[in-house]
């Protein structure tokens, strides 16, 4: 068996060594490169623009301005199609625009036969604006009087959902309640994956093909076509492999308009690759919420009543928008069931970069004000910070009534059990509670929930399709995609242990190719593992059935004597080997009486989901007189069901807690309040934290099989990340006593809040 | 309906506007190249090879020797393998070798960053040889003392194929007999596609890629795997656009050692590009056939009895063999039904360029003798040449007892009637009966039939694959490859027509990729619109049916009351649209209750084959003087069955009649005797007809419903080639007189018949 084994990735060699071809390494060097203008204004109107002097610029091919692309209105969410208008994405982008909303939107794209070409035009674009007011602060965009981004949309509200439990307002009648009332700020932070997005496109046979760095290969063919109002069939998008997403490119980011400029110039190649800079300005970000939590509990702890409300800051455009506060609420009432609650989630245009999908989707922004405020509520009633949790968390048991999840094990009690364990929890507990000095050590805790896929908010359909070689070898084909995260590798995994075939046999197609790949909707809510293993699972058996078949005919013997092991036809009643896959497969391709090409191709359409669990310890060192946290140490513990590869399973968790530690120390996107321009959209100002800002990163697992699973597994994609700020701030109160609301806990964070608490 | 129709091709307007990419297009021009050693010998060993100066050459790699080299025997010939090893194709070659057998023989490599150095580098290695003699004719190499090419092969004959019906000696006893004995000779040309065979390889994941021009992707992959001697599904094989194949590319040229190279430097990109010199000496060409024919007939004409000897010039490797001289006799008691024959087939080894597969294998080179003798014993004993042929050609209702091919309809009749009428056959004739003076005109004609595909001989399978768009159009995926003549074209035509979609709902997918495309085993024998007809209509009743039966999910109207007509479901009891293809494909996608990629796959092995018939009219004007040949009008009439698109049809026949005239007029590859080298390996000096050389070309045809066939089609590919030479040697007869044996018919030819016959 391979499932549960730490097989090397399918790729790593060829990465390891550099040969792996990404979308530039693929692109013809000979392709029009294309530079973008951007606004200089966060608001207004573009009035017009002089391409005269541009044009001159030796090089330059053709100028293209917001004032001559279509208007067809599209949506950028990788989100699946729905055929109900109710359920779709809001259709609120053009491939340029004369209605400015964000400081550095596109207003007009420069096709040159070179980059320095290219650039030289774009300086030489003269725009004329009308400029407008413009809000950064999701709160201020609110009021009446602030500048409003879209038409029907008022108060730049883009949704609002809310929640009602019981009976809120009766039930903080009750006397006695201690009322904990906190405000919570999490920050704009950008993927910063390693490969920008870069795409290029050309025509072909009158189709236009389109080959980009992209999570979802399947999804951008939909909507390039709804952006270039062409027919969906005459949209082909290849993915190669990427240089990581994180839910950026689960957007359709430049894939529309780059097909469109190509059309510009008679189907000619053109390529976009844009810069570090574009990609923090122009790109996606995590949607910066704000929290305010209302909790009132008995004195014995007992949580009696919950208030939430939270506005999260959506940036120009709608791009996923509201699902991500809606699905951060969601996890409110199901983390800590409490009879009585009220919840208001907000999302609201501002002028800022415009908010999208990213690694945890809502949750980190969730746990941080909901595990920061559990810690204070312990603390204050005198509850042991895990214990209090225990008590209070999801019991085993509980159903969600929406999604139909189970929480099936005791896996919150297992992850922090053994969390507790690795970190040597409890000693260090009472070892940090009363330090004094100015070098002071902390450690804390925070959990969190995930869901599986998107099922029942979405759809979730998987196809797959495999081909039998001539040795006995098949390729699997996918629309799910490899990102980095090692899919290819599990679902390789999968198919070899449901085929009875070694490893070695299995080719992974990496590459999506909309117009042969079978339907898949792509990397995003750490579903592919879940989601493909049903697909790879039901295709593989299709397949040996189609192999057994055949070797009935060859054997004579049975289909229910016969399986297939180590490559090989077994008979099963005596375990005789009667034929290599190899030899069958030859046979059946070039047999003189029956030749038959072996494949099988199918679609699983998914109508479950799953909870994913877990937890985050962190241990830190606090200098207070210079405001500086240090981690020591940490651990996340998951139970993510079984795990198919635990080295691969590991490496997640690492990228996950990498990326945590940044958002909840260092980083953070900033915006000048005078121009609203994006101050640091770079890796030299925004503060990544590197290998040398972490400890060894310690990742264990809770191995509880999903039992509603195709191979007992869930969520472990986004989860890591969802614990580790909280996880870090309660570190602080440990070591501190002083509570921080608001992340990255930079040390103007810290300076603040120690000199409020007298500690400075 | 768009079988029938002439479609416009669904290639054309990228390829008349140059922006379809070929090979070369599609390399990374930072690939190495490779610049290959030729030996400057016909025949011996190679001792030693010095390349320390060579390898001093800035940009040099690496350089490979025969030395080097694995040694794994393979063969070429692009045949679809068997798993039975009496018939497999001769494994004779290796990727270098140190044995050498002809001129210009591969020897060793050079790989290097750019052409010039490794054409530098080439210069600068040292091959010291031992030199054996050689033999070049054909009947040569078959005598006691001639140099042996191979072991195994004594006398060098490669196969010997004889055919006795009834009994030859006793029937020639009969008094009164006219016997007819000539010997004939036909040339080696050289297919001469525009695009010289180009491949480039590298290494991915551990698995070899090459992009190649090649007419047969599938069948590489399995050479490239038995060259280098690997599991074959470590082999992908990508074929793009090519230009032109005509049969060369029907064998595995550099693929193998491409692909070697690349292992050779790290699995880095390495192209091999090669030039028309070495496509001519390195390549493959056309059995060059010397026939002997001995006709026994009665006064009245009736054929009592006829011998047949061939020898066909193999040149030194097997490639394609004795298949094509097997053929060419096969031909022979087919068409003219005779109680009593012998025949005998030989293929030779000499020291010549390997001869493989060529448009007509085999019957060109048969037609020229059978035809030209007919055309003389009707002549000699006073019969019309036409009427004399319709007494003895193959009559209505014979059946073949191998290939079982029927000749169901008065096929030869119906051609040569058409084709007099067509060129004014009748008054012609008479008119050029007696003439006199230096120039004179003259008619001819000739016939032929031709298998469509290779089954019984050797398998015929074709797969499929179609995959349904949200816009209810469809990829059409086939093994079968598009090479020029419009596949893809009739492909889709044919796809749609079953279907019920309009043709810009057929995508096809003109590329293929061993991992992806459904296997089939490519361009050649005139198969693919027979054979592929059959998967594409099996495939499209599959999908159909799919697409029907999610009809009936979406509308509960029963399946059998349902069809797809105008990409349409229509209700067929009244009519009635129920729903687009495309809404409904977008449903089946998007489906919250039934979420369906609707796709179709299958193979279809085809035990049928299929009589192709036609002839060819031509008229020309002599020189005596000057011994000169001009054709003044030419016609071809063709019976293949349904046409699926006349103007395609006609563009392939022009292409072969085009081809036959170079055959019969001017093309031959020419040898040095005294050093084996080819002395007109470049297309100055080899004399390819131009449009300047030919007069209109006209397509005619007989469109007989082929009863066996998917669409009623049947072999046009090859066919056109075929009539041509014997029928402009009977109009040189037809003007002068003068019966001639040899082709091309240049003025050196009939200059010495003329002489011999008194002319001058």
């Amino acid at each position: 068996m391979n499932v549960g084994k730490s097989i090397p990735r399918v790729d790593a060699f060829d990465k390891a060594t550099g040969r792996t071809k990404y979308t530039d390494d693929l692109c013809d060097s000979r392709a029009l490169v294309v530079k973008l203008v951007h606004s200089t204004i966060a608001h207004g109107l573009v009035k017009a623009i002089d391409i005269s002097e541009a044009e001159k610029v030796e090089g330059v091919v053709k100028i293209v301005t917001c004032f001559d692309v279509p208007k067809y209105y599209f949506p950028t969410a990788g989100h699946p199609w729905s055929t109900d208008p109710h359920h779709q994405d809001v259709a609120d982008r053009l491939l340029l625009t004369d209605r400015v909303r964000f400081y550095g939107e596109e207003v007009a794209a420069v096709i040159a036969a070179n980059d320095i070409a290219a650039a030289q035009a774009v300086r030489k674009v003269k725009v004329d604006y009308e400029e407008y007011p413009f809000v950064l602060d999701v709160q201020e965009a609110m009021e009446e009087r602030a500048p409003q981004l879209h038409e029907n949309y008022p108060n730049n509200i883009l949704g609002h959902s809310n929640l009602r439990i019981g009976n809120y307002q009766e039930a903080i009648k009750e006397p006695g309640l201690i009322k904990f009332d906190n405000w919570y700020d999490t920050p704009t932070v950008q993927h910063c994956h390693i490969e920008n997005h870069i795409c290029y496109a050309y025509e072909e046979n009158g189709r236009i093909n389109i080959v980009s760095s992209t999570q979802i290969p399947h999804i951008v063919r939909r909507v390039v076509g709804q952006a270039l109002g062409i027919s969906w069939g005459k949209v082909r998008v290849v993915k190669p492999y990427i240089g990581g997403g994180f839910g950026n490119k689960q957007d359709a980011l430049y894939e529309p308009l780059c097909a469109y400029l190509s059309t510009q110039v008679g189907g000619r190649l053109v390529k976009i690759d844009v810069t570090r800079e574009e990609t923090f300005t122009n790109n996606r970000v995590r949607h910066a919420i704000r929290s305010h939590i209302i909790t009132w509990v008995r004195p014995d702890g007992t949580i009696v009543a919950r208030k939430l409300e939270a506005f999260s800051n959506q940036g120009a455009y709608a791009s996923h928008g509201h699902g991500i506060a809606a699905k951060g609420m969601g996890a409110f009432p199901q983390l800590y069931p409490c009879p009585n609650v009220e919840a208001d989630a907000y999302t609201v245009f501002t002028n800022r970069t415009v908010a999208g999908a990213m690694r945890g989707y809502g949750i980190p922004q969730a746990m941080f004000p909901v595990e920061s405020q559990i810690d204070d509520i312990a603390r204050q009633i005198g509850a042991h910070p895990l214990e209090y949790r225990l008590k209070h968390l999801m019991p085993v048991g509980y159903v969600d009534s929406f999604s139909k999840n189970e929480n099936y094990f005791d896996s919150f009690r297992q992850c922090i059990e053994k969390g507790k364990a690795a970190i040597d929890y409890d000693r260090k507990y009472e070892e940090y509670k009363n330090q004094t000095g100015n070098i002071r050590r902390g450690i804390g805790c925070a959990v969190f929930w995930y869901n599986t896929a998107v099922w029942p908010i979405s759809l979730e359909t998987s196809s797959c399709r495999m081909v039998l070689n001539q040795d006995g070898s098949v390729q699997l084909q996918l629309g799910e995609t490899e990102i980095g995260q090692g899919a290819d590798t599990v679902f390789a995994q999968m198919a070899a242990d449901i085929l009875g075939f070694s490893m070695d046999k299995i080719n992974v197609i990496s590459c999506q190719d909309t117009d042969v790949t079978p339907f898949g909707t792509g990397a995003y809510a750490s579903r592919q593992t879940y989601v493909g293993g049903f697909a790879v699972r039901q295709t593989a058996e299709l397949l040996k059935t189609k192999i057994l078949e055949y070797a009935h005919e060859l054997t004579r013997m049975p289909v229910f004597n016969l399986e297939i092991a180590d490559n090989n036809i077994v008979r099963t009643t005596d375990g005789r080997i009667l034929m290599s896959v190899g030899d069958l497969a030859c046979e059946a391709l070039y047999s003189l009486t029956h030749s038959q090409h072996i494949t099988a191709e199918g679609t699983y359409q998914i109508k479950t989901n799953a909870y994913s669990f877990g937890c985050c310890f962190a241990e830190v060192e606090v200098d207070i007189k210079y405001c500086k946290v240090k981690v020591l140490d940490i651990v996340n513990v998951h139970d993510c069901g079984q795990l198919i590869n635990p080295d691969l399973a590991e490496a997640q968790v690492h990228g996950g807690m990498s990326m945590g530690i940044g958002y909840a120390l260092s980083e953070q996107l900033l915006y000048d309040p005078k121009s609203g321009r994006a101050l640091n959209d770079n890796l030299l100002d925004y503060k990544l934290p590197t290998t040398m800002d972490h400890p060894d990163l310690a990742a264990q697992f809770v191995e509880n099989y999903e039992p509603t699973s195709a191979f007992g597994t869930k969520a472990l994609g986004e989860p890591p990340v969802c614990p580790v700020a909280p996880a870090i701030r309660n570190a602080i109160l440990n070591a501190t006593g002083v509570p921080l609301y608001k992340i990255p806990m930079t040390p103007h964070v810290l300076f603040e809040r120690f000199t409020e608490e007298g500690l400075i």
